[in-house]
């Protein structure tokens, strides 16, 4: 058996997820957090990676407790762990899983939000977490552009170039929902069997491409044909996304 | 004429509102963002004083630029002030107003909401903006209690001991709402001519210690009666506490 946990954090003073020399990062902290919890350092198998900056509401990971599992019960482990994390990390959720399961490789969808102040106006409450866009937005037109991008695509031309996916570039979108809600924030949520880098913050910065007139609303099949990254838009910040949602087969988790 | 603005700060950063010594003040701050924009330093009056910590979505205050007024049009003061401002504070509106109008003693009601983040697990999104109360609230309960609140009142057992305030311990509290959010935020929001200090923070403490069971239900009118706060409830922190509005005259302001 191995431990669940389900993780909320604010990613503004960390350098992503996954454990880099000589860096802060989640992973990191949350492995001191372990030991100290348990009085033993246990590996961790997070479902991604999430780049510095970026935040996360419902990040999944497993840390191999082996023959230790339960021996602190799953439902005090949040309580137990929070009180040795910083303030900008919690665990909110802890289960017993099986040996068999993967955080990592079991994932079936994972969904990103996008969030965009959109205002003439800087909002002081949103430093960190969310992308200032001042000019207003037509949601509606971002909205219909998006739907060209639901369904299996290679979507090269929205990865950051120069790096090296494995399994190549090929993935499904399940849906992109562009939407403005009355509290003056302009969300894009995005579900997809997987996502190359950069993907959600290429696609975000094409999407405010075209509603500010720089694409045409039609553009997106031939920039998902071209595999070209230089036709797409630009790189949204990383500040403004959250992995909201990690679906398992197990639609409990 | 003179130039009023409202604002919106995020107060962690800042030793509340007003100007003291030796301290990082929001008032302060916009002062030098004055004299950046304007290229001279003006009086500024503000609606009311926050505690440090304490956030503001629509603080109110005027500048007294006297002659000077209009000489930047009002409509391109949030964009040109706020260069000049950090992230943590930003200009929202501006409008000339005539010399008799006055930010503090115009006012007709300001209204606070204190943000109580009530689940079992802390939430890294709120970290110095709301109040962490892990154990669950009866909000009914406490907006039950919280109407014996509405009407003029001595509110000397809701005032930090040792303060000395002008006019006496009456005030005229409009409403008081406590109300559970979908999002998991209990909010308590409170309309009042004026307050004492740490009265909204005293209050949410007590109203708090009531669905605790520390106090009954009904013990508000005895607390307010004794004018005693040692029978009152604890200051709640100030991070949950944001003014929201502030009400003059002008219904447009």
């Amino acid at each position: 058996m191995k431990t669940f946990l389900k993780i909320a954090y604010l990613g503004t003073a960390y350098h992503g997820f996954q454990v880099q020399p000589e860096t802060v990062t989640v992973e990191g902290t949350l492995q001191d957090a372990i030991e100290a919890t348990f009085g033993k350092r246990y590996d961790v198998v997070g479902c991604s990676r999430t780049d510095s900056g970026v935040h996360a509401e419902g990040f999944c990971m497993t840390v191999e407790t082996g023959e230790d599992t339960g021996r602190i019960p799953a439902r005090s482990l949040p309580l137990a762990m929070n009180i040795h994390l910083p303030p900008d990390i919690s665990v909110l959720d802890a289960r017993e899983v099986e040996d068999s399961f993967h955080a990592r490789y079991d994932v079936i969808s994972k969904e990103y939000e996008y969030r965009i102040w959109n205002s003439r106006v800087k909002n002081p409450f949103t430093i960190d977490r969310a992308w200032h866009v001042p000019r207003m937005l037509d949601t509606e037109k971002m909205n219909r552009a998006a739907q060209a991008l639901v369904g299996k695509h290679d979507f090269a031309a929205f990865m950051a170039q120069g790096s090296l996916p494995k399994g190549g570039t090929e993935r499904t979108v399940y849906f992109c929902r562009v939407t403005r809600g009355e509290d003056g924030f302009v969300r894009i949520r995005i579900g997809a069997d997987g996502y190359l880098y950069n993907m959600v913050r290429i696609i975000v910065g094409t999407l405010v491409g075209i509603a500010f007139g720089r694409f045409p609303e039609d553009a997106i099949p031939s920039m998902l044909a071209s595999g070209n990254r230089t036709l797409s838009g630009m790189t949204a910040p990383p500040y403004g996304l959250y992995l909201v949602k990690v679906n398992y087969p197990d639609s409990s988790m």
